[in-house]
């Protein structure tokens, strides 16, 4: 995303873009934590140890701030669901999945994938826990703070709005490459959007206390269930 | 829940029960539209049209409210189920399913039920879709502002997390009770849940927009797949 410029800029590019990195992270965690009314610019200011004026130097508004938030959540869910899809169209043939480990395929990972972007049941339910992650940690709650607040707040509500859709769109693309289906298919179609509508009410249930027993069998169930409707 | 007490007593009683239901409806609207933060006090006594004097009358504190507020939506979920469970149970011997009119079973309603308590396919879509309209009502709204705010609070946080497992054990029994299914089957068990799990999910989607043409498709898939899974 920042242009590419050569020459004496580097530096000072390099640093402020290490500051608005650690601002939005400010943000995110501030949000998850404190809820969005509390997180004024001031808080986030002082949570991530610069000054109000640096603050509103890299983002003028609250509204700037917020929306370079959900895009830096929505920018770090999309690594992890590209690392997934990395993990399990890796199969065999590399080392990449070490992040990936799971009860179910230590050894006879060999059976992960079962011809080019397929994968079969292992598959599938390694992309199901690796979904349901993306949904469990401080970027969902961050997330569901903004939501709420948006909920009860207009102004925000269109702010939010075309992100999430964004998001919603890119979620959905990631998952069927991810699990290889046939996304013209109007059955195959409607279980990739409930897989993430489960993933996202997962996320709900761990907001208040640690759901990752329950969970655990949840998603077990869950993705054997989807593996025999795609015919893995 | 209200005490029977006999004579002169009853009126005052009864009066002071509309009083005390239009408060807890006041408080669930003024929650689900407003957000938590600004569903003071003076706000829901203006908004149930009473003095503030009156609702500190039946509510000392904001966090009587909020438990008594919760305990009212918990309520009304609850019966949202009953319903569902006699109007399922009910299958063609009643005219109690009127209100839970399906395009899936207008005529041959006479299949829903395929013995005692064990609906058939179409009596299991049935059950998703009350099941899932269950959190995608103002109720629903209303909890789930009460859930961002206690993620950022703590006091509020023990205050809401006896009710909320309360609830979720309530809301698996019943689910478990109109689907037929055998809970002490670690499967089955684990599929009911991953279903209440997807209606809070799809409650989250409806949260800033108007979700409801895409939840018939995901409802719709999953509720044949689960079907399937139950040998129905």
């Amino acid at each position: 995303m920042p242009p590419t410029t050569g020459g004496a800029a580097e530096p000072k590019q390099d640093r402020s873009r290490v500051t608005r990195q650690r601002l939005l992270e400010a943000t995110v965690r501030c949000v998850a934590e404190r809820g969005w009314a509390a997180s004024t610019m001031a808080v986030i200011a002082a949570e991530a140890g610069i000054s109000r004026g640096a603050l509103q130097h890299h983002f003028p508004t609250r509204e700037a701030l917020v929306v370079a938030g959900l895009e830096h959540i929505f920018e770090e869910r999309r690594l992890d669901l590209d690392r997934l899809t990395a993990t399990v169209g890796a199969g065999t043939s590399s080392g990449t999945n070490d992040t990936g480990a799971d009860e179910t395929h230590p050894a006879e990972s060999d059976t992960t994938e079962t011809d080019a972007g397929r994968p079969d049941a292992d598959g599938v339910h390694a992309v199901v826990v690796r979904l349901v992650e993306i949904y469990t940690g401080e970027h969902f709650r961050a997330a569901l703070q903004v939501w709420s607040a948006a909920a009860a707040d207009p102004a925000l509500r269109e702010t939010v709005l075309p992100l999430e859709r964004h998001f919603a769109r890119s979620a959905h693309a990631m998952a069927v490459a991810a699990l290889g289906v046939d996304d013209t298919d109007p059955q195959q179609r409607a279980l990739v959007q409930a897989t993430l509508d489960l993933a996202r009410g997962l996320g709900l249930g761990d907001l208040l206390t640690d759901d990752s027993r329950r969970r655990t069998h949840v998603v077990r169930a869950w993705s054997t269930q989807l593996a025999a409707a795609l015919g893995r």
